[in-house]
Order: C-alpha cells, then sequence, then structure tokens
C-alpha cells in the first residue's frame, strides 16, 4: 500500500501543483505598488532595458542564531515562470496609475515575461549565512525591478521557517517533530507555508491536511478534549464491539476495557471512583473506530488519576484482541514529570503482562512547547518521544520576520554601490559568484565571495580570503574542496533543473548543517561563521567606497 | 474618474472573489487531520448527529492591551457556504486513513455540507473581550467539529491583525497610515491578509497591489532606493522634456530643475559639491514620468546636505510647469529631527517663492515603525504626516498570534464543562447569548453572558452582573441601552445578512471603540473591561462545576 499510496500523492501533488499554480495569489500583482510606479518612471527615461543586476540576501542570522536555511526558491522559479499580466491585471493598474500613462506602456506591460531574467542560486536548503546573495537576478531592469516584492515575499518566510524548524529538530536530537500549528498561523497560507518548510527543515510530519495532500507530507493527528468531552458515561456507545484483528466473533471491547481497568486500579493505586468513566467510554470508542491507530489524549481530567489508568485499560483491551496502541498525548501539566510517570506505568504493565511493547509506547507532549522548552527538557530529563509544535514555530514568535533585501548591485556594466553611516548596510558591489570552501576534515571553513570576472578558487590551491570592511583582518586559506554556490536556475523563461521533492530538500538541510562546525550550530553564544571577500572584490569595493564618499566629512 | 474606478473595481472585487473562492486554500481540507479521525469515531459510535454547540473565544486581549478588534467572520461565512469534499479530498483522506474503514463513511463525508449549521456570531470589526464568545456554532457534532480548526485559523490571525492595526490607529490619531509589510509577511496569502485586516483596523491603504485589486483598497508607493541609485549622472536620462499642465511646448525639465537647484544652495546653505548628482537625475526623471504623482525618497544619500535640496529643486520646476508635487519619504534617521529639518526648509521655500502649499508638503516616514516608535514620536514632537509601516504591523512582532480556542459547551442539550486546575482555562457551559450593555453617556459598561433560555436584559430594568468565578464581586446594573452581541449570521446552508464592505466594517470598528472608556484603551496599564454573566448562569456554571469536581481534592 505504501508505493500505491505514494503513487497517488505524487500524481495528485502534480495536479495540485498545476491548478494552485493556475490560479495560485502569487502572481505579477502580488507586489508593492511602487514597483509598478519605478517600472514606468524606467520605461518613461528610457532606461527600462539597461542590463541590472540584483542581489537578494540578508544582513543578520534569526533567533540570535549564526546560521540561516535558505529557501522558498522552487516558489520563485514557478512564480518566474509564470510571471505575465492578465488583462484584468492591466485594467486594474490602468485605474491606479495617473490617466495621462500612454496606451503604449500598458501594451509592453501585457507583454512582459521573465525571459530575459537569468536566476542564479543557492540551492534550496543549504545553510547560508549574512551577505551571501542567495539569489542574484540578472536582466532588464524593469522586469528585474518588478520580481524584488514577490520574490522576497517567498524567501522571506520559507527561510525563517526552515531555518527555526532546523533549530527545534538539533533540541530533539532523534525525537520526532510534528507541526501542529494551521490554527495560530498568520493566514491560511502562513499554515500552508509553515507546513512545508517545517518538514524541509527537518519536522517528521503536520497535523495539516492540505499540506499532506499537496506536498506529500506525512500527516498525523489523534483526538481533541472535546472527543473526551463528548462522551459522559459507557452508555453513549452504541457499537460496544469490536472484532478481534485475527478474526472470529465481536467482543463487547468496552466490557473487556472496563475490566482491564477494575484490575489497573490496584496496580497504580487510584481510587475507582476518581477514574472518568466518560473518558474510558470515549478512550474505547475511539479505539473501536481505530483500532490499528490507538493514540490518546490523557489529560482531559487527570493524567496520573484517570487518563493513564484510562489508557492502559484502552490498551490492554486491544492487545487482547490482536492489536497494539500507538501511545498517549500530554497537552498540559509538567511535562516531564507527567511522561516519565506515564513510562513508569507503562512500564509496570509491560511487566505485569508480560506484554513487552508496552513499556515502549509512545509518549507525545504538545503543549505550547518552543526551542527553549526542549531544551530545558533534555536538561531534566524526560521520556517523551515526539513533539507537536504549534505556535511557536510557525509565528516565529522570537523572531516573526528575516531581514532579507534585494539590492541592485550593477547596471549595464557599472558596479552600484548603496553606502550607509552603519557598515553594515553597506552594499558589495558588483556582481560576484560565492564559493564555499572547505578543510581537510569535511567541515566548511569559509565563503567567499569573488567577482564574477575573477577564476574560481581551486582545490589545494591557497586562496587570499579578506573581511570586507576591516583591513587588518585577512588570511590565506588552502581549500581541500571548493563549492560554487550560486547556480544558474532559471534562462530564457525556463527553471535550468528538475524541481526537487521535499524530502531531497530536507536531506540537502540535514547533509548542510553536518557540514558546520558544531560551536556555529550551537544555542548560547555561537560563534559566526565567516564571509569573506577576495583581495580583488576587496579594493574595487573600497575604490568605489572612496569615490563615493562625501566630502568634507569623516567617512 | 472616480465612480468610475469604484465601478471598476467592485465588479473586479467580485470576480475575484467567486475566482479565489472556487480555488481558494480555504476548503475542507484545511485542518488538522485529527478533526477527521475524530468525525470518524463519531460517525462509528453513532453520535455524529448529535447536537452540538461550540464556541470560540479567547482567554487574553493580545499585546498588553484590554480589547480586541473582532475580524474573519466574512472569510468564514465563505468557508460555510462553500464546505464541501472534492473527490480528490475523499480520494486522499482514504489513503491517510486505515484501510478498514468502511466506504459508507466516505459516501457519509462526500455529502456533507454545513446546511445543518446555524452560525452566530458577533458582528465583524466590534470591540470584544476574553470569554466572549465570537461565534457559537450550533448542529450535527461531526459537521461542527469538523470546522474547529478552520474558523480558528481564519479568526485568530484576522482578529489579530485588526487590533494590532487598530492600536496603531489610535497611536496615531489623524495622521495617515498606511501598510508595506507584504515583503515581510509570513507568506504571500499573510501579506494579502495583512493587508485586508489592516485597512479594517483603520489604515488608509495598502502598498499591496493585489489587496488593492481584491478588496478595493487605495493603494500608494514612491520608488526604492534602487531607483536612486540607477542614475549616475544628468546624461542618464534620455526623455528630458515635459508639458506644462496648462498645454503648450516641452519644456527641458532637468535644466530647470538644476536651474533651481543652483538658487537654493545659497538659501539652504549647503556646497553644491556635496549635493548628488544622480539623485536630481533620479527625482527629475520620475516627476518627468509622474508629474502629478510626485512622492520623493529623500534619504539615499544625505537627507539634509542632498535629499531635500533636490526634492525641492524638482517640486519648484514642477510648480513652474503648473503640477504640485506631494512630498517626500524619510526612510533611515532620526524621524523626528529630520522631518522638522524638512517642514523647516518647506516653510522657507514657501515663503521665498511665495507658494503656500510648500509649507504642507507630505512628509512620511517608513523606517521599522511600531506602535512605540509612534507613541514615542508623538512626545518628542514631529512634523511626520503620514506613516508606511511594515515588519512590526504585519507580523504582529509584539504577539504574533492569538489564542482562540473551539470549546464544547452542549452536546444533547446537556451542558458540557471543560475543567481546569487553572481558573482561566475553565469553560462557561451551555448555550448561551451575549449581550453588551451601556450607561447614560453612550458608553459601554460591561458585557454579559445569559443562558439562552433567559429573557434578554431590556433598557431601564435593573439587571444582576455577577463575575463568573469569585461570587463576591457582583453588581446591578442599569442599561441605557442593550446591545444583542451574537446574531445568527449563517442558516440553512445560506449567508444570513448581505455581506458588508470593508468600508463598512473599518466604520464599525470605529465606532465601537469610541464607545470604550479612553482607560480601557490606553496603552500603560489599561483598565480590564468587564465581562460578566447572568446570576442563572452563575448558579449554572458552578453546580456543573461541582457536580464534576475531582473527588479528595480540594478544588
Amino acid at each position: 500500500m505504501s508505493s500505491q499510496l505514494n503513487h497517488f500523492v505524487v500524481q495528485n501533488h502534480l495536479n495540485c501543483w498545476s491548478k494552485m499554480g493556475q490560479n495560485s495569489i502569487v502572481q505579477p500583482l502580488l507586489t508593492d505598488l511602487y514597483q509598478i510606479t519605478m517600472a514606468y518612471a524606467y520605461w518613461r527615461s528610457g532606461k527600462h532595458e539597461d542590463r541590472a543586476v540584483f542581489d537578494l540576501f540578508f544582513r543578520k542570522n534569526p533567533f540570535n542564531g549564526e546560521f540561516t536555511i535558505f529557501a522558498g526558491l522552487e516558489e520563485c522559479l514557478k512564480f518566474l515562470e509564470k510571471f505575465r499580466y492578465s488583462e484584468s491585471d492591466i485594467e486594474y493598474i490602468k485605474q491606479i496609475l495617473p490617466s495621462h500613462i500612454e496606451q503604449e506602456f500598458y501594451d509592453y506591460l501585457s507583454t512582459l515575461t521573465a525571459k530575459d531574467i537569468k536566476l542564479y542560486a543557492v540551492q534550496e536548503g543549504t545553510v547560508v549565512f549574512p551577505r551571501v546573495p542567495l539569489l542574484r537576478v540578472e536582466g532588464p531592469l524593469i522586469i528585474a525591478q518588478l520580481l524584488e516584492t514577490t520574490l522576497l515575499t517567498l524567501v522571506n518566510y520559507a527561510s525563517l521557517m526552515a531555518t527555526n524548524a532546523a533549530r527545534y529538530r538539533m533540541a530533539a536530537g532523534k525525537l520526532k517533530l510534528y507541526e501542529f500549528g494551521l490554527r495560530r498561523a498568520q493566514g491560511p497560507d502562513g499554515g500552508l507555508s509553515a507546513s512545508k518548510y517545517a518538514y524541509i527543515g527537518g519536522f517528521d510530519g503536520t497535523s495539516n491536511v492540505l499540506a499532506g495532500k499537496i506536498f506529500n507530507i506525512p500527516v498525523k493527528g489523534t483526538h481533541a478534549h472535546s472527543y473526551i468531552t463528548s462522551f459522559n458515561k459507557f452508555d453513549e456507545i452504541t457499537h460496544k464491539e469490536l472484532l478481534p484483528a485475527g478474526g472470529g466473533q465481536p467482543i463487547n471491547f468496552l466490557e473487556l476495557a472496563i475490566g482491564f481497568r477494575m484490575k489497573l486500579v490496584s496496580i497504580f493505586n487510584v481510587l475507582l471512583s476518581e477514574v472518568s468513566d466518560g473518558e474510558l467510554a470515549a478512550f474505547a470508542s475511539f479505539a473501536i473506530a481505530l483500532p490499528t491507530n490507538f493514540m490518546a489524549l490523557v489529560d482531559t481530567y487527570d493524567v496520573k488519576k484517570s487518563g493513564l489508568i484510562n489508557f492502559c485499560a484502552t490498551a490492554l483491551a486491544l492487545n487482547e484482541l490482536g492489536y497494539k496502541a500507538l501511545g498517549i498525548r500530554l497537552d498540559s501539566g509538567d511535562l516531564a514529570y507527567l511522561s516519565c510517570i506515564a513510562r513508569k506505568y507503562f512500564q509496570r504493565v509491560a511487566q505485569e503482562y508480560n506484554i513487552p511493547y508496552f513499556g515502549e509506547l509512545l509518549i507525545m507532549a504538545s503543549n505550547d512547547i518552543n526551542e527553549e522548552t526542549i531544551l530545558s527538557l533534555n536538561e531534566q530529563g524526560h521520556c517523551i518521544d515526539s513533539f507537536g509544535i504549534g505556535t511557536h514555530l510557525v509565528t516565529c514568535q522570537k523572531q516573526p520576520a528575516l531581514g532579507c533585501v534585494f539590492k541592485m548591485v550593477e547596471l549595464n556594466g557599472e558596479p552600484r554601490i548603496k553606502l550607509s553611516q552603519d557598515v553594515q548596510k553597506v552594499t558589495i558591489p558588483g556582481k560576484k559568484d560565492v564559493y564555499r570552501l572547505y578543510g581537510e576534515s569535511g567541515a566548511a571553513l569559509i565563503d567567499l565571495l569573488q567577482r564574477s570576472t575573477e577564476d574560481a578558487p581551486a582545490d589545494g590551491r591557497k586562496v587570499l580570503c579578506r573581511h570586507p570592511f576591516q583591513e587588518s583582518k585577512r588570511a590565506f586559506v588552502i581549500p581541500s574542496k571548493v563549492e560554487k554556490l550560486l547556480i544558474l536556475q532559471f534562462d530564457n523563461g525556463r527553471i535550468s533543473h528538475c524541481v526537487e521533492t521535499l524530502q531531497e530538500v530536507q536531506q540537502r538541510v540535514e547533509n548542510s548543517l553536518r557540514i558546520l562546525r558544531p560551536d556555529i550550530k550551537r544555542t548560547l553564544n555561537p560563534t559566526p561563521y565567516k564571509v569573506s571577500v577576495s583581495d580583488d572584490l576587496y579594493h574595487y569595493l573600497h575604490t568605489l567606497w572612496l569615490a563615493n564618499a562625501p566630502i568634507g566629512e569623516l567617512s
């Protein structure tokens, strides 16, 4: 069934993509008005076909960290491929621009596509750093400019989410992670994007069914408190029977579970009067409906006095009929403590009833969890196997936006530089390539920005890497391996590479983080990874800076 | 043209809605998987047609404030109206649920609609408070449960954004506010929703063109730094001429502006060598293209030494040809100081050249502004006329999620209560109505929750309002006016009221905030507004609480 499922989902994935593609809100009008007024002003000034180069990059890693996962590329490429104003778009633009604008401009706009754009980009899922161009957009000024806002929208949140997810993944180690954030996400698509990029960043699945359908992501879920509270007493279950897994006559499952509960009260030292009947009715009905998928929310009343014993009774009844329960979910309280209590209960039952798998039933936790909660749970010790994570993950509560910018670095072969009082905000001019230099151990040593006219650094050959702004900071590096980061992804109106599956991108994130030294990845006071410029680029930048420096001021 | 524009936009609005409606990602699969597994378990237990009542509400106002604006209703209603699983949805659900599930269940799902749901809701744009049901959903348990996640997604972010925007509006008073956040929003639809709900909350417009097209919101924009840096020198403008507004021969506009700049250097006491020629070329080209919409970004080089003088030169040249410049945008630096300098320059030119409107040219600020920035600018004094607000507004940085929940309060006429160690988390059981009681001054005094079986409070008649959990807190209130907050909005598969325009909803936000005492709205230590329960509901709640209290513990 798994291969059948896969086939179905992949087909479906494609159908959905093309369906969503046609009507997606990712379209040329999803932009700031000033891009369109600038487009007109460029056109009017006769500059629209000037050859421009723009870099898309960020200046600071998010979440007080020292790395970022680049994501959103696939959506950027699909946007470029489809870029075209519809008739109704042109009609709308006419209404919002001044009435004196020439029809000729609208005619021009209506034929405009991204076919003359070359897009170079880092591969999706790669770990990246401040000032490294993630995208380099080359082509006619007018169209390159018109792409700005949409590309930023597509890269900013995707990269922020993927980075956030990767941080949770590092904190959680081998534990399972599920994204449960749809209800608190920023809009329906905020939720959908969160599911996608959480998966890329290293999550195991999502609760979001539409994300599962569109992106072929595993979906997970149990039941809510309302399911439990919808049962008050035993006789609310109309169908009490369950067929044993191995076949035979239907058995009164509820009675079986009630019987096990009688035996368990003494083992667990609780009073039967404290244990909720409604909860057992709810568990039993759920197990009858989904005997192969029984995962129970145990904190509706009292985890220790009711939830765990009702769960164990139901799970033992399932076991009697040849089914294995999956485990429990904890959604409130002291998760470290309660998970260890639950594990102790499970091990006790495993021993009493000689059912080894019972000791290893899954314990999932899902109460307002963030990266710090996981780190703190690790420190205290806990028995949790998986986390369901919502609000903090999908809204990126610690830093809800990544500050990518889109800056012109060259026009008609002439460099462009944006100066600023703040050195961090000075742009590195000219068309550039980016290389990642690796050491003998396989770890990434440094990123090197060069002018595109320079020869690429070579394996085993000494290369001077300089701090872009501090003259004294420079070092010779002899790389064991050199990786070119910016790759041609879009040319002649077409996407140059096969679109990757999310699983492939997820794998790249994992590999990409593996080649990073641990001190760069740690949560507390991580070491910054170095992004350098070549000697040639250093002089190019500083000569231009000097030529553009204001007169009469110490710059 | 304005009425023509309106006509166009409204038509277009409708087209877009229906288009987006059909293919929107707001569809039944945009939910958590557990809703679907619960639906199956309800169906299997024969409980799916039990009659349920759910309340959607939040427990705490966002942003350390004491009020919230309810929004998202229109989208909820459209979702209900269209609710139906497609064939491909059913196929997908089959693949992710266990294989033993009966075909009969899928047949049932495929015919399921929301026609048996009654939705009562507060009107969109109303100010609301913790524990007040914003939506009351009544109907068959299975469908009410299946709506949960999507309704939460649609209400949570919409209400959070509208509230955030309303807070900016209160801080900014009469100044103009524009939403510029698309590039930093959480996904493309995060951006689109932000534009819509910022407008509802009191913004004057957005930079997001698609939001303008779909929602009929005014769109605004100038140009970016890249436009300025794309010009290095005068001869990069190929078309230097502009026709005077009143007709006649085209005039060399660039020369005219250069001439004015020569005169201005002495007035403003700057050196011509400090003023950027590229910037003037950019301004002039933009003015030639859009002479009726000239708004200039003046901080690319140096506001005081270059941007302002180049702007004034261009604006004077426009004035000479019969056009009026609009103003400037400041995107960096000390906004209070620079705006006052700019105002001083403008007034000086107004006087020197006897052009009164020059003294009142618009000054817009747009650098990383949040609610606190505006309050602090108010305190210092400034000369800003309008703000362009991005990241902080659209991501709701101060609190990126509102915690609405969806709780079952009644099943088959029996109340349901969710108990918790934390009194804040105890739900108020049963089907309820909500009344807002007004005092003589017209200010809202208190909200009153009653059992739906009780008579509505009446104008001028004494009513006992109790704190839901503290026995000693109670008071008699004699309302001058009573407003019923929960209104039937969806019944028999149809939306019961005409869909309102965003302008109408925006107006309701304004009116709704006006009836709130100022101390409830202030930023620092606001007074909580009281939400009370009737005496009947108080006893109903506490009797149930007692009946459900755990034995052997002090509850």
